[in-house]
């Protein structure tokens, strides 16, 4: 990835609410976007609610450009985004975030920043602003409630970029730093150690059903993904359980 | 997509501001999830700020269901993931929202209801909480500001659910009902036309230029994807222009 990379430009027209605009910050930071410009906040700048909201986002409220018009907001971008609900009566490209995201990604490394409005809570960007943008961006939402909060739109968007740039494992498994995955011969040590157990008790009496038994057991544990200390814990149960049993 | 999925319910474990459970209801919602459960909030329940922080999702406030501790919120379920920021000293899964989506659709369409824990905003989910879980589920997010809005870790959750079950095209042209896609035919008639007048306006009298600069203005043209309604436009403006020109 290239370290260079500063991401989307987030441009609020008009905003409304100072503590959206704190909220939308902090949303910026979570997805590492420092480059908040405002044009026109209805409650003036600076603005004590949205530094109050920004909460560890203070440096970008702070350091928020503020504009008179769109253009002006605009002006050094080579590439806009206008983010709308609902569908305008303009022939655009539309695309989702995580299109969006891979296209911004390429626009940077291609040296060419790029930036998203996002219009006011009440009624979002006006089509004067839209006709502004290359590209409409949609969330797609339920249609059980399409409404979504600016900060939200904010966080969605730009988390798709910050995703677009992170070679993210969708799944791994955490491990205490004081042990590491057992090895197989310790997980056979364990199933012998309980089978020998088991022998012993008279749960595996039945000589026909043994082998399926053991199987069943064994696979139990298997799927566990144990570690080396935990098989010893459950060498010690093992333990602990058959002692009870004989005493 | 199998209709009958209602999604994973949304646990949250001790939540403390009224508004964040509005805004999670909400956000919960906006991806199509109604199943909201509450364990011991802190200011107690029913809550009015949680109400008006909602908006259109009070509906979802006013169905949570309560409960004193996290097992009997969760009994229900087959699957339980647990949202957590920090890796726990635990051995455990720990997927991104993306790769959960996934599971709970394939858990959903066998039957199988899945849930997500979500803690308290000052310190998150206790371990004995976390111990509960299947699986750890972590939103990945910048390391410039870690500290995640409760109501923005359950909207980037159930959004990966909603995504997961629609064909969401990521790239589409928006055109208005009353046109179409122009044809190639009225395509090239607009250029014949432009280029007729400018051969008239003498603006293509260098002969051996006009062949790549006829190709650079046809090419302008087709990359804009032009609508009928907008081929008729643009005559109507080629033709303005050239009379203007000859006047």
């Amino acid at each position: 990835m290239a370290g260079e990379n500063t991401g989307p430009a987030v441009i609020l027209v008009e905003p409304q609410l100072g503590e959206n605009i704190g909220m939308a910050a902090r949303a910026m930071l979570n997805c590492g976007l420092r480059d908040l410009r405002l044009v026109q906040p209805r409650d003036g700048w600076p603005n004590g609610s949205a530094r109050a909201a920004a909460k560890g986002a203070v440096d970008v409220i702070d350091n928020a450009q503020l504009f008179e018009t769109t253009e002006a907001a605009i002006a050094d971008l080579a590439r806009l985004y206008a983010t709308t609900a609902r569908p305008r009566d303009m022939t655009k490209r539309v695309v989702t975030p995580r299109q969006a995201a891979q296209e911004i990604r390429q626009a940077d490394e291609a040296g060419n920043r790029a930036g998203i409005l996002f219009g006011r809570e009440s009624m979002g960007l006006d089509n004067d602003d839209v006709a502004l943008a290359d590209t409409v961006l949609t969330v797609p939402v339920s249609a059980d409630l399409t409404s979504l909060n600016l900060a939200q739109a904010v966080f969605i968007t730009g988390h798709e970029w910050f995703l677009a740039g992170h070679d993210t494992t969708d799944e791994m498994l955490a491990v205490p730093k004081e042990t590491r995955p057992a090895n197989k011969q310790e997980l056979i040590g364990l199933f012998e150690h309980l089978e020998q157990e088991l022998d012993d008790c008279g749960f595996l009496r039945v000589a026909e059903k043994r082998p399926t038994m053991v199987r069943n057991i064994r696979n139990i544990f298997q799927r566990a993904n144990l570690t080396e200390q935990e098989v010893r814990t459950l060498r010690g149960v093992v333990k602990g359980l058959a002692r009870n049993d004989k005493e």
